[in-house]
């Protein structure tokens, strides 16, 4: 018996996330039963962020346990003749019985891209969240800053959470803007249920002038949902690195 | 009566092509149904570039002419709630009853984008040709030297043109590269069929060592399509730039 781990990308677009769901197409069904096809055997991956319908992954992870004799360094190759051409596998390699990437200590980077056009471009449209409502970069900025460091993110949590605590570290937040196209990056090693869409949608009403940048910190203090902004849309949201350290 | 333009952006992904045709799905094919509903008459389009199925614009220009009252500037407001999400209208506007865009002097800049990485990436296989053979830029811009200026491009025309004249003139042809991804940007003011993906094939193959980039003046010479590279995939093509002179 070893235990492979692959690292995943995916094109959400067509997929009701990452989780395992009966009755609807997921990431972890098609490597469920890709996996099956390959090696014979019953495999359940054990997955790693879940992200949401809709929502894009360059690396996430998913681990198994199998007998199979193939090298798990292969696997990528077979797999990626299995799979949909919207999911591929960039690695596969064996890692020891007791690993869990959820349980083990990691450093997930996500990246929400804005499209801030005066009209939609359709090669974007599945890729990126489009408003045509000029957004002051320079005000995002500024209230980036109040949400970097270790908070109580409760306002910034979606109802559903099975989380114990919503205290979370966000180690780096950054909004950066090239031509008409704004990226909100923000790493940390853990973030709460919808916490990126939330603070990408709240970082929006301070690029809007709707709020003031250290209206944040006010934010932060209500621990309610209610006083943050919106969930911004899952197609602006992929998970673009995740380390484990 | 009045002659109206359009500047359209599509995702070519799900098209056969920006030229009508019958029983398949087209740009124009969509623009005429949509100005047939909003204006209640009859409209035929008359197309700019005429794009290959798969290949993507981000303003690709039609013309037509309307008898309605509506002021041509707010059509693409209208147009754009009728349109299926992956065609856009970035502006509208009257232009004299003279007006064709491809009796017009024009400058097209085409753009097609190779991701030169070990595994496909699933959120960009829509909109890049994917290859995993390592392709060296330096070769690859020292061939696109010898394709800038007036040539007779008949190498690089697929069977099927109906062009009276294969001599056309490359004003600026440049590879560049960014991270992983390898641009080929083209412009000038006419291209034959299939012409710019069939120079992407051949500088490709110039990038992976197969040709030395002076052979490119042999390819030129032999007028022979059989000469040059292998036409490229349309996904990665897209027209970005169309200015009239």
């Amino acid at each position: 018996m070893k235990r492979v781990m692959l690292s995943v990308a995916y094109d959400g677009t067509a997929y009701s996330g990452y989780q395992v769901q009966e009755n609807a197409r997921t990431i972890e069904g098609e490597l469920n039963r890709c996996l099956g096809d390959l090696l014979k055997e019953d495999i359940k991956v054990i997955g790693g962020s879940r992200t949401d319908a809709g929502v894009h992954a360059l690396c996430n992870v998913a681990v198994f346990d199998t007998q199979a004799r193939m090298p798990g360094e292969r696997m990528s190759y077979a797999l990626n003749q299995r799979l949909p051409e919207d999911i591929r596998i960039r690695e596969s390699r064996e890692v020891g019985a007791g690993f869990h990437p959820r349980r083990c200590l990691s450093r997930k980077t996500y990246t929400y891209k804005i499209l801030n056009t005066a009209f939609p471009v359709p090669t974007r449209r599945l890729y990126s969240y489009f408003t045509y409502v000029p957004l002051d970069v320079g005000k995002m900025q500024e209230a980036a800053v109040h949400l970097v460091g270790e908070h109580d993110f409760k306002s910034f949590c979606s109802a559903g959470s099975q989380a114990e605590s919503t205290v979370r570290k966000i180690e780096c937040l950054e909004v950066t803007c090239e031509g008409e196209e704004i990226t909100i990056q923000v790493a940390g090693n853990g973030f709460l249920y919808n916490m990126v869409r939330i603070i990408a949608g709240t970082l929006m009403e301070a690029g809007r002038g709707i709020w003031e940048p250290a209206y944040m910190k006010e934010i932060l203090e209500a621990r309610d949902r209610r006083a943050a902004g919106p969930t911004a849309p899952a197609c602006g949201l992929c998970l673009t690195g995740y380390e484990f350290l």
